[in-house]
């Protein structure tokens, strides 16, 4: 294949066995596979989840959904705290697909009774340790105080209760990953036994790639609704989530500059094309990419002493050994493996499979949404 | 003005003092202001630069140039080590405008003597201690190299000495600012007393917003490319280089949650929307943003002990202070200064003024470039 800039090589075949892996696991659990779409933001990856049976789907925002449902979703989940300002979106939506939406406060509650013209389903969004939004899962009597509201709306349809457990991907080890999602189901667990009685359809629906991926125990869980899987990342292979060739996307970005003195690469690939997410690296330092080479007509994925070190708007440094400096040339045209697949995806705005084909985003081209 | 979802809003007076401010400088230092418009990414906003007198502007990107010159300008420096893969659309913009590249090494020189066309300016791209690109500015050796090759070339014009003396952004004092672009010019001079007598046309170009912001000794350049001026941000800010009122841009956001145990809100605007750059906060910590809120109708900016202290792709965590944290309610539009104005303008796509026109960028709608 022939490139001209940076370009984000997608391997469909693999992100085709992450789908089926994913859907096979939530199949053998009993579970509803909500997957997110916010990772690849793409109409036609959509559709590849179809033939692995998905029909229900989960967004970060009205915008996606409005997106995805003009193309063809019609039962969408919208894993956000609601942003009541976009009412009229809301109403649109609601109007023609099965909506769900987040809430955790009075406050957004209030404001839907006032204006929602249409039936919207509604999770609940509880904290099970990544505080970052969400009730403590204990809070019985703040969520007692909500569902009373949501039941005043005609319009308003308890679901269940809603979290992610963000905190594994924090973990410091695979088994962090599993105490922290068995500790996310207790309390999950808890809440369901405490309200199955007065909602016996009540749904728990949790939603992070770690443990869909690598936990095995979901007691109590109706629904998962991983999205990074798709694509998968360094992050992840560094959590012990993924196998390396598990990763399906890639930058494709050419080399312009070398530096022997330090034994760096510029390469043309910088902050608005890969993101500034990092991990730390065994040098204890940010690393922002890793390597692959072509060597002698194969790919060849260099150690990590071999790194995007630093990124600037459009510039990428790569910090290489002695021994691999020397099979880093000018024009040629490397393959950085990204640290977070999703921001990656966002910023380069469509794919190019491995197969020349061109995957449009939302957001190209005419996409207004 | 209403809202729905984060929006990107540009104050045009400040943004137009901020490019009066600089275009006047330059004139009064009898400098080339060539503003390099990789910040703002704008047709509508680079028209502003005209009625100051700007002709000529810098890129860093093939693709930016092209957008730049379909939207009427003549003459264009693509300040970025050339990547010879993109040949045929260099080959394109040389035959219409005035183009200028930069090179730092023979591999690219050689390719662009076999396939370039039509007459380009060639800038040989100087290391003044940034250590990010360029050829450490004593290597005489290496630049006659260069020269001999470049000019083996119809087609290539020497034009001069180009540099960024990056590392005035790592600075820690307006000090060491001065210090930096002080060593800089030494070193730019040097090169210029070295070659002035074969090429008494030869220019040096400096590139970075800081030194072109607060110094006052530029001896012995001849052009200057400060781009993220126009709008400034929170890293200049905190350099020393811009007033808090210089800045031209906030993000305004939505707060959709409100956490008392731990006096934190959640704000609809995360990674995609403001960009992960981050600088340190008083508290050591990383601080991605500052917040004005609306108090009593008016406009208040919150201490830094209030701050966005973390991003998700789509939520922003504002921690505050238990004082500020009554003051930021469920469902109030926030504004947030942005760490790094470029890369929060090249995630959100466009601009609304606060007068409510709305601008576009490269890349909106239908400019596929």
């Amino acid at each position: 294949m022939e490139f001209v800039r940076p370009t984000l090589l997608l391997d469909k075949d693999i992100c085709l066995k992450n789908i089926e892996r994913m859907a096979e696991k939530a199949k053998s659990k009993k579970l509803i596979f909500r997957p997110h779409f916010k990772t690849h933001q793409s109409a036609i990856i959509g559709d590849w989840f179809r033939k692995y049976g998905v029909e229900a789907i989960t967004v970060s925002s009205v915008q996606m959904a409005t997106y995805f449902s003009y193309h063809g979703w019609t039962d969408i989940t919208i894993a956000f705290p609601v942003n009541f300002h976009e009412i009229n979106q809301i109403n649109k939506l609601s109007q023609e697909i099965s909506l769900n939406i987040v809430v955790e406060n009075k406050e957004s509650i209030n404001y839907l009774n006032k204006f929602l013209k249409f039936p919207v389903g509604v999770f609940i969004k509880i904290d099970t340790g990544f505080n970052r939004s969400g009730i403590l899962a204990g809070r019985y009597n703040t969520i007692d105080g909500l569902l009373k509201f949501i039941n005043e709306n005609k319009h308003l349809q308890f679901k269940g209760f809603l979290s992610h457990t963000g905190h594994t991907y924090n973990a410091k080890s695979r088994h962090e990953i599993f105490n922290r999602h068995f500790d996310a189901l207790l309390k999950m667990r808890s809440l369901k036994n405490y309200y199955k009685k007065k909602y016996p359809n009540m749904l728990v629906s949790i939603g992070d790639t770690p443990s869909a991926s690598i936990c095995e125990n979901f007691e109590g869980v109706d629904e998962i609704r991983p999205g990074n899987f798709v694509f998968y990342d360094l992050m992840q292979y560094q959590l012990g989530v993924c196998h390396f060739d598990d990763i399906a996307v890639r930058l494709v970005c050419p080399i312009v500059a070398k530096h022997p003195s330090r034994n760096e690469v510029v390469i043309y690939g910088g902050a608005i094309h890969i993101s500034k997410d990092s991990i730390t690296n065994i040098d204890g330092k940010e690393l922002y990419g890793q390597i692959v080479i072509n060597k002698n007509d194969k790919k060849v994925l260099l150690d990590e002493r071999n790194y995007l070190c630093k990124l600037s708007q459009e510039h990428g440094i790569i910090k290489a050994t002695h021994k691999d400096f020397n099979d880093l040339n000018i024009g040629d045209w490397i393959e950085i493996i990204p640290v977070h697949s999703c921001l990656t995806a966002n910023l380069m705005g469509k794919y190019t499979t491995t197969n020349g084909e061109t995957i449009p985003m939302m957001g190209s081209g005419n996409d207004d949404f």
